[in-house]
């Protein structure tokens, strides 16, 4: 049994920091890192990528809206394909960095405001992910289940990881839920110890409404920048090694 | 005889128009793009690049300081090595612009401010040259003969262009008059087109004080955004087929 | 009859230039300065500002949404009251800016998509609104007839003046026509300025379902950035004034 | 003996906080708000304003250069008449924002390689100053003693209020001691403590070489972003108030 575990990193902003990244970087096998639109900078880039390369994990490409100010959490109503340049200025940015440092990125997800809306829309999801796919046919795309993210890969032919959040709940569809309903956030650490717990020994989580449903997954997503995340993600590292888990970076299960 | 035409281009920025980029891409054989930190963006990058492409042009990053507000034409006095994260930042993200559109970096030079700060400073010009190094060691970056950027480019091993700037005076060690000092900028176009003349046929240049000076040159960089710029592009490069030149972009002439 | 003739002005960026602002300058009564989030810096907002107050002329606040990149023209799902934060700091920095001119900020109008989304939203106008209000309660607002601006400074009680798009469509309500249905734009010279000598003389426009309705205005918009801008603007107030009007800057109209 | 406590707040932006901003203003007398170009949003900037209103306490104006990535520390080589654009830009935005919530700007100060230039450049110095003038004769500006701001002040006849640095050495001209040099930053919280004291006391402090130096003082600058900085911010509070001093807002000082 081998999982991704993967955290939003390198969210900080010039003298600005946001969670514990180092931290976070001895326990996850992949960091997803800002590129400079939503969050990050080149310097912060390039410090989470050579930590990133000395742990050897991967480092993948979180790509946001154009707004600092909003963190990458408001919806923008831009051209898709303008909104595709956006992408690839962002994953090529990192490539960059990761590139003139000794790395390379493996993987790429949306992030905020960006991924929910394409999630949602094919008509933005299909020329983003044609967008990566142009870039670099070998990326592997995070992408929660039955999203019109998944659907536009499959289409298009570029590899999608699955990717599990722990303290979300799912309805019968394996859709998340929306934040804005109850019940859509589990705070409850217990619980979301027990999920990851029947995730990895079931291979199914219990939805919204109660049923069990089968869930294919790659990788589960920490989050670096609650209180408690670093406590937390030490201890979902430890369930799945208990359980006889093996943590390893996306590119090396997907290969 | 061959020779490289080359242009800053792309530096227009959202709804902003600078010079006239098409215009210019039929008369010269490669571009400097600029890369969303002093000018650019994703979107007129991504059109650039692709209008390049179509003429079969080389595409080179055009690279300054966060300062769109002053066009990367102002002092920052910024850690070198910061800078230097800033530099692959930037070609990084032409670089992945580039490869979408099925195009590729061949070159790259230092815009405005940072390209003066580099010139006149090796402990500026080693760390920014060894950035470019390695991001990619195959890359050509465009120096004016007798600069810092030109010495830590031989040191470090990367190769580099020469480019004339015609409407510019040079001094007895073949390094640009200051624009602050009288005679440095070249207005009078007989005179300009004299220079070019000169310098394809003899290979040397007349200095500011009167004197002969062989100057190695593989590239001349025309102005895009002065009024009548296209006119007088169309012209040298007029002069330079009459000589029975050929303009050739940069990466085939330094094969 | 008395009418103020107003136009968006300011919008360049740093080195960018938009529309011909000394020109329309000289035509208009009022002149709408961005306030460097769609467009506009400091510098710039100076020189408009300064260029205002020495043809005695009316400088208003014109706002927008954070988005250079896009010039404003994106709608951003952003939290009201923080919009109507945005709102008073671009005010206020105008304020700022005239009051070291010797000049004053007489009047307000929403930019681009914030204007078009304030107008079809209550819950948006009225924070919005109000926030103007609080920074400065004799603030006239430029709005679009039957819209939720109107209704919001009505209710909250600031003065409004209503102005005229002379190239756009209007339906029965008084409503523009949105700009993605045939016929919104007019684009026939003669037309445009028919409907401006009718609104002169008869006090009402014609719909684009050819009925006549009364509309009561104070202003009339030019544009700025439009191909013959200047030349249409200066044929609207020779309409005006052959007419036997008066173009008088909005802040003098209502008092 | 009566005396000002200031510390420089709002420093946050968008998502991104520093300091402990909520708790200083339980302490200071007067905050120097950041305003949207080193640091600071109008968001936080309305936020920090309405804080420093419910505790009655004087609200600054702390501006910088328009440079979030590098927090204002940098230098950038700008024309004095366009940072002086910039200056009143950033003032009158707080000014808006402050209206609107029922209070008023009373101060303001440069921050940072701003603040570092003017002190060093009458140049520099005096257009800035100039500016402040222009835009708010009745502003107070904070300032080090012998500097070329104050000089500046003085000439413009603009009031200023000499602001003591407790945790930095001065010399015997009673300017500060460049952070470049050894002993320029006082570390020891006891020293720092003292310090205080022996102002408070004697109006005097003693230089880095030794000597007494009289130094008429109006306010203490308190660190909040430091480790500890609220407990030192709270504790120097008590040795003034034990020693039968009263920190009260710079405006009702300079009454």
């Amino acid at each position: 049994m081998e999982i991704d575990l993967n955290a939003d990193l390198g969210e900080g902003f010039g003298p600005y920091t946001m969670g514990e990244d180092e931290a976070m970087l001895d326990i996850v096998s992949s960091a997803n890192v800002a590129c400079g639109y939503h969050a990050g900078d080149p310097v912060i880039m390039d410090k989470t990528v050579r930590m990133a390369l000395a742990r050897q994990i991967d480092v993948g490409a979180h790509v946001g809206f154009p707004d600092l100010m909003g963190f990458g959490r408001r919806q923008i109503q831009a051209d898709p394909l303008e909104l595709a340049n956006y992408v690839v200025y962002q994953m090529g940015a990192l490539a960059g960095i990761a590139k003139a440092a000794g790395h390379r990125v493996t993987h790429m997800s949306f992030h905020g405001a960006l991924g929910n809306m394409a999630a949602a829309s094919y008509e933005l999801a299909e020329p983003l992910v044609r967008a990566v796919a142009e870039f670099d046919r070998d990326v592997i795309i995070s992408v929660s289940t039955n999203t019109k993210i998944e659907r536009a890969a499959d289409r298009i032919g570029v590899r999608t990881a699955n990717t599990f959040l722990a303290d979300r709940a799912y309805d019968d569809q394996g859709a998340l839920v929306s934040r804005k309903l109850e019940g859509a956030v589990i705070k409850d650490r217990a619980a979301v110890l027990a999920r990851v717990k029947a995730l990895l020994e079931e291979g199914s989580i219990t939805t919204i409404t109660g049923n069990k449903l089968k869930m294919p997954v790659q990788s589960i997503l920490l989050h670096g920048d609650t209180p408690g995340a670093v406590d937390l993600a030490r201890t979902v590292r430890g369930v799945i090694e208990s359980a006889g888990g093996r943590v390893v970076p996306v590119s090396k299960l997907m290969r």
